[in-house]
């Protein structure tokens, strides 16, 4: 019996979380319901039920199946629907007249054939990555309509009009659910995108702060690493391209919205991204470098590995400087003025610490993120 | 007009790659139009037709929505669907029991507010990490069955009678879903994941092979390493998380097949998932290092060197045969005989070299690998 409270305590307290993590959830939650009591409304007056139907159906349907969490989300979802209905209605009831003309015997044998064809063929064009990733629920309910259409006509005769019932309610549906996601508190998935691209380069920059100011500093290099924060704060940049990629995706469909145009360059953050990524790994390999390795302190006099320390200290140093540069600048989609300045800093103190050591084979991993840093602003043409 | 040729020519190859990369494919096209098909069979047949009526709609819808690449994907689906409408439809039903003690009146406002307030906590629920991994797809069919039977039942009089039809009309189609995807040409989530993860082993240790017969070999540390296909090999490997999150998700819904049984142990699946992508992520990083560095011979005597390359490239072969040896028991199911033989080779190998460099602070990366490899194996419990 204990266990049981203790874990509904547990459970609301994830609750809660959920809903302090992001307020725009439960904002979306209150949105559904009241799309889908606004859509019930057609049952509710009996005038508008009376000139729709059971068609009404679809439209509770369609709010349901098509509201989603973002703005570009619902408007993917809802466009796909509303054309894949008409495009499939139409098609549904060509097939139709075509199969009529076969006489009785013929015409469930040709409409079964049609269904057949045409839902194997949709069903593979979904493995296309390209519809894959745009349209794949458009071919769904494609599929779905045509063999709707094509199938219940063998047993209704007002063909053409339940056609159009049904797509008004689904179009009334759509608009419903566009309404409520861009009026009502909107969450733009373009605005999620751009936040997640900046938050990830900060990600960066603090690992890099933490490494100069822990790893690199006095003692560091003979101190326990294991545990410390700094080790930790790049990993979600490691596994973010699924969501950077859903999120591009959602944003093309966004029209234009606060400072984004409609033509965002938005697949320069998935670059960026890239990038991200790539620095992110790195840091993965230094990080376990610094973890795992046996401290043996290098036999070597204690000038020379002062000189290294500092100088590695200070590539982190700027390198974390003009990560932050950047990401501010993304933030605030502003030119980087001093991303470049700090850049060529830690350049710099790559090439000192190369010349002085340039006897010794030993490079550290950690000049590799100043190619990386570098290679970023190059690309910094948003 | 050439053009157009050019591109359909262009498409027509796209899409025949796609059938000859995995011809499994093309039998899925296939099953979507026979399960189709099958399930229409419902509207030709009179008498069938007559018993279910125009709930009829809701086979075929369900076949188009269930109907999934995966049996994992189809069973997943398909059980959510069945006992969501289940649970949603009673829960309607009463919903309408209570409606109606409220009066002519009352009605519409009540039926209004329970479908506001469930349709807001169900959506709510979605954002709940382990809600949306196993049962997103349930909760959706949950708030659209009790929208539906809610809404409805102010209009409709034979409200259990409606709902009777239309839980055994998607209990049709769910079986026909299932049938068509366990027995005819079945793909297993569970024997992809399988796959996939022996697969990515297998990759991580081509990279180290090719490191070793290419850059570790007479004159690799000089000659241009750019567009070597081994420093590729390993690139899928550092984003297959979604894919096996997702495999990983569904082959726990599938029951026992070939040498896989009812709970086979799918989470150790992603462990070895993760330590492969760390693997991987430290390749990136040697990537990097390998083709970004400038080539400055290193000053220092020929036997030297001779001897740190011909040890670097012994741990490095020594890991991939460790890793080749692993992955081959994970395909064949078997415990690895070799494996540890040569990753303690490798280990030694790795010894030797630190011995004799004990004076210089040169540790390459690749040590790492070491680390990680010898890891795998006491996580091999499979």
């Amino acid at each position: 019996f204990k266990n049981t409270i203790k874990r509904i305590i547990q459970f609301a307290k994830t609750v809660k979380k959920i809903g302090d993590d992001d307020p725009r959830r439960i904002a979306h939650s209150f949105k559904v319901g009241f799309a889908l009591t606004l859509v019930s409304i057609f049952y509710y007056v009996t005038p508008l039920f009376a000139s729709f139907g059971v068609s009404t159906v679809w439209a509770v349907l369609t709010v349901v199946v098509v509201m989603e969490y973002t703005v570009g989300g619902t408007l993917s979802k809802g466009l796909n629907r509303a054309f894949a209905t008409l495009l499939a209605g139409a098609l549904g009831v060509a097939a139709h007249q075509i199969a009529v003309l076969c006489g009785d015997k013929g015409e469930p044998v040709l409409l079964g054939l049609f269904v057949f064809v045409l839902a194997a063929a949709a069903t593979f064009s979904r493995f296309i990555p390209e519809v894959k990733a745009k349209y794949d629920y458009g071919v769904m309910i494609f599929i779905l309509t045509f063999s709707l259409v094509a199938v219940s006509s063998y047993r209704v005769d007002e063909l053409i009009e339940l056609a159009h019932q049904r797509l008004s309610t689904i179009a009334f549906g759509v608009a419903t659910c566009l309404g409520t996601s861009i009026f009502v508190f909107p969450v733009w998935a373009g605005e999620d995108l751009h936040k997640l691209v900046a938050d990830n380069l900060e990600k960066l920059a603090c690992f890099l702060e933490g490494l100069a100011a822990e790893y690199f500093a006095e003692k560091g290099a003979t101190e326990d690493m294991d545990g410390k924060s700094f080790l930790k704060v790049y990993m979600s940049v490691l596994n973010s391209k699924p969501t950077e990629d859903f999120l591009a995706n959602l944003a093309r469909w966004e029209p234009r919205h606060g400072r984004f145009l409609f033509r965002h360059p938005w697949s320069q953050y998935q670059t960026i991204g890239v990038l991200s990524r790539q620095c992110a790994y790195l840091m993965d390999a230094l990080a376990t470098f610094i973890t795992t390795l046996p401290k043996h302190k290098p036999n070597m006099d204690q000038d020379r590995h002062l000189m290294i320390q500092t100088a590695c200290g200070e590539m982190s140093s700027e390198s974390a400087e003009a990560l932050k540069e950047l990401s501010l600048a993304i933030r605030t989609m502003t030119t980087p003025a001093l991303a470049n300045h700090h850049a060529s800093n830690a350049v710099a103190a790559m090439e000192n610490l190369k010349d002085a050591l340039s006897k010794e084979i030993n490079i550290l991993p950690n000049d590799l993120h100043m190619a990386t840093t570098a290679s970023f602003l190059d690309l910094l043409v948003i």
